[in-house]
């Protein structure tokens, strides 16, 4: 009986009065009663300001054409009232103080929407803001005709400047379509980073005009490259959207596929990762695909300016990532020049000093800040001294040790992008994908062991959305935060799986470097961030992204009924 | 340089010699010297006796074409000379014992192909066992124009009957054409059974004529159903592949979505699933979505009745699957009924008693086999005797404990079906789907207890591909075990996913049932099996078939390098 009264008490009809936008909004006010009006059939986006930034342009046409075109279906449509006395919204008028500043890690995000009928404006500082506001918008559309909730106000900012998506390309290709339609996801969810992990050990899918062997020789396929073409395209689309595309080469480990068009230039390629009877601390990789690209090898920087000149013209972008992970001690050590160099009492750190002395100097003087993983400073074996790492120039990406590197990062004064392989790396969990491996063949079930991940378990989506990258940082230290990145390895991943392993996992680390993941009261949000994320899954489903359910649609009819604890 | 010199014995050129066919063959000969010849623009496929089976007639009719206009492009091409001295290949001529036999676990599925050319010749007992023939050799042919490879003899059969998959289609709905394609991906993998769970507490997506009011009500959306035509176009799609479509209806458990249209038979529905502040043994449900038919209300056997008659009028299929897992105490206690019941002295195992033999009576009178999930004899609280479940017409099907339970099964005189959560449950591994949950919350990273998921970690394609499903029993025993089913539960998965969550990972259950795991000398052949596993996946790709990637392209373009080990 009790249970009866309970079951009465919480089952909820098929309506909301929240309105649902992913990522939440800073400060929302929707003011009572709740209305709509119905979108004007002559429905236009217009500016106050005469502005000559195409990018903006391009984003007003498609956010008209989608406002007008979409009919979201909602799971659970708004609670409102559509009243038939508020005439139709006929304008969102656009003003933007700075239209032309340009994006980068530090612009300001920020914008102010407030719609009332029939007409509603929009106020940002830059053409971004706008952008952010403009998706807002969108999202505060739906149905056939399409109706707009009105008497709504907006005040939006994001809390990191930096909110990205580190995609490899080298391990497996993915198509250009691809590319753009992840970025599409990355605007919906007001992502402003596209981290383009372009080349690896596994192949080099970049044709670079002056460097045009590397990917000829080392591309998959004759059809698995970007070419020149392909990257303005990925570049502008980016753009068009509000986000950069920061290209990483990465350097000097993992550089494999360099050697089959410059064998000399890349020490171990190609042997057998980890050689019979030896230990771990000696394998040549850090996992199957060896090379690294030789520092003592004077070849080895024209082959790379080359690269890096050819790389900073085709992304305009500021930042440049140069990798510098996972240098593995095995495999410079296979080299006869490197063996001689340790002879004479030289040691390995030393031989990594001289590859970023040699090319870092060289981006600065592009005009480029350089992002390296945190390993160039961080790693046990093979570092360099932060002394040849200018703090103002130089940023690292932190992806092991959870919130002790990032620490370790800004307590030396360093910016930090965060992609924490604990909860940022969406590739865990499937198992590992080497071959040959004799825990799979276990008939118990009892080894558990997170199925052979290295980054196991799976980082679910609440485990993503709760992750606070600040963490155990004082104030001045979190301050260097720039934000984070989650990360698709693609050992297991290309095109097949591309949507359900990056959505809406990823928009649970947007809102998180958005708006945070806590209520007013300071209390984490992912209960009421559930509904809602279901909704937004469900809305990106229909605009084309194959992102991966997270609750049966039951839970989503039935607000509440599928928590785990049942909330007094 | 010993290093080097491993390399270079290590390095083969883009070619293998093996012909890549999955399931493996039991038995297959390629004569050297490895020839292949063209496929003749003309080519037609056969049949030597007159039949009147019109599901060999679309099979044949559909491997003609797919032969014709596949031209698969092998990830690495099979090492052959196109002699310019052999004929093209003219006609593959199919002679069949018993044409009309029908499929059930016991159909003879054996054939024989042997490919010579002008003319090919593929021998079997049954349609079905010609079926698989016709799959191996589409799959001896590939590039364009087509080369197929000859003086090819293979004898084959399967080692296990029962080779299926289960899909739920009550938590989340999945779209006929989905159903279909899974279908087609299942024939393409020689595996014989779709178990379709088509209704649960989530959703009652079946219309079914004589209880219309069950869908209606119960489905979750119009759009959203089956209809009577659906279910012939799937049954009819199935038998066109060797595919039997095995309906299951489960109950008494798993029927919330009854009480939409039935309230009164329907104990605990719409209540929450786990009570504030009551213990894990009290709860309502296993998950979130309660509600469960009571077997003391009469009403219960005549909707159910009509249910029964309805399904097994639309499934021509032997088998009727009547679920019976999870019958949760606390459910039933909520009901005053059970509660009279139970103050009298009766158990809840006397209420289920009461159950089946209300209602696995009159399925046996309609001529079924009655599958039974393994709770119904085996649950620790609420089972019946084996006195009441007929071992020649009822079959359990395991899902918990792994070995143990089937062999409790079959050493009781069940037969068994194998769907152990261990291995074969492909939903796990993805965190828990219940909401507000605090567990997620967490900055460290450490508790990583498999991710929240009950099931975890994920079943990888190798855990999969070296369960052996008899392991631990005697040989008569083993004789009891039919074979195997995946499952893909659809708590965290929709159409959006389908693809991937199965495949390639079926395959790797495909071919331990049909053929075993074991090379020729014993030993389990992961390694052998990883690189035609990736020819396999490539290939569904392009049959449209969305496979998850197991491994970067790299390492089947360098077969042995991504080997875990390094094999001397």
């Amino acid at each position: 009986m009790l249970l009866q009264l309970l079951f009465l008490f919480l089952f909820f009809p098929f309506s909301t009065t929240s309105l649902n936008i992913w990522p939440k909004p800073r400060n929302l006010t929707w003011t009572p009663p709740h209305q709509t009006t119905l979108l004007s059939s002559t429905f236009t986006i217009t500016t106050t300001t005469l502005h000559h930034n195409n990018h903006l342009t391009a984003a007003i046409s498609r956010y008209t054409n989608l406002i007008k075109t979409e009919h979201n279906h909602p799971l659970i449509p708004p609670k409102t009232n559509l009243s038939n006395n508020l005439p139709p919204l006929q304008t969102l008028t656009i003003t933007i103080t700075n239209p032309n500043t340009e994006l980068n890690h530090a612009t300001d995000e920020s914008y102010t929407l407030i719609i009332t009928t029939p007409t509603a404006t929009l106020t940002a500082v830059t053409s971004w803001g706008a952008m952010h506001g403009l998706e807002t918008f969108s999202q505060l559309a739906w149905g056939n005709p399409t109706r707009v909730a009105v008497n709504v106000r907006v005040n939006d900012a994001p809390l990191f400047g930096h909110r990205g998506i580190m995609l490899d390309t080298s391990r497996n290709y993915y198509p250009v379509k691809d590319l753009l339609r992840t970025i599409e996801a990355m605007s919906m969810n007001k992502l402003n980073v596209f981290h383009w992990h372009v080349t690896d050990s596994h192949s080099f899918p970049l044709i670079l005009p002056s460097e045009p062997m590397l990917a000829e020789k080392g591309a998959y396929d004759v059809d698995m490259v970007y070419t020149v073409d392909d990257v303005k395209r990925v570049v502008e689309f980016g753009l068009d959207r509000g986000v950069r595309v920061i290209p990483e080469i990465d350097a000097p480990g993992h550089t494999g596929s360099w050697a089959l068009a410059y064998p000399d230039i890349v020490a171990c390629a190609n042997m057998f990762w980890w050689p019979a009877g030896s230990d771990w601390p000696d394998r040549l990789a850090a996992e199957p695909g060896t090379g690294h690209l030789n520092p003592l090898n004077p070849k080895t920087y024209q082959v790379l300016k080359n690269v890096i000149r050819d790389v900073t013209t085709l992304f305009p972008e500021q930042f440049y990532h140069s990798g510098a992970d996972e240098v593995v001690p095995g495999c410079w050590k296979t080299d006869p020049t490197i063996q001689k160099f340790l002879s004479n009492n030289g040691t390995l750190s030393q031989v990594l000093e001289t590859f970023i002395n040699n090319t870092l100097p060289f981006i600065l003087s592009l005009n480029r800040t350089v992002v390296y993983w945190e390993d160039v400073l961080l790693d046990d074996t093979v570092h360099v001294p932060s002394t040849i790492l200018p703090k103002e120039h130089v940023i690292l990406q932190t992806w092991n040790n959870g919130h002790n590197n990032t620490k370790r990062i800004v307590s030396s004064g360093y910016r930090a992008i965060v992609s924490s392989s604990d909860f940022y790396y969406l590739d865990c969990g499937h198992g590992d994908f080497t071959g040959n491996n004799s825990i799979y063949d276990n008939q118990t079930g009892s080894d558990k062991n997170d199925g052979g991940s290295w980054c196991g378990p799976f980082k679910t989506w609440q485990n993503i959305y709760n992750y606070d990258i600040t963490y155990g940082l004082t104030e001045e230290e979190a301050k260097l935060v720039l934000g984070g990145e989650v990360a698709l390895w693609s050992e297991q991943a290309d095109e097949t799986v591309l949507d359900s392993r990056l959505w809406p996992r990823t928009s649970a680390m947007a809102e998180s470097l958005w708006s945070g993941n806590r209520d007013e009261k300071g209390l984490k949000r992912y209960a009421e961030a559930t509904d809602r994320l279901n909704e937004w899954r469900s809305r990106m489903v229909s605009r084309g992204i194959g992102a991966e359910p997270i609750q049966p649609l039951w839970c989503v009819r039935n607000p509440g009924m599928c928590n785990t604890v049942h909330a007094i």
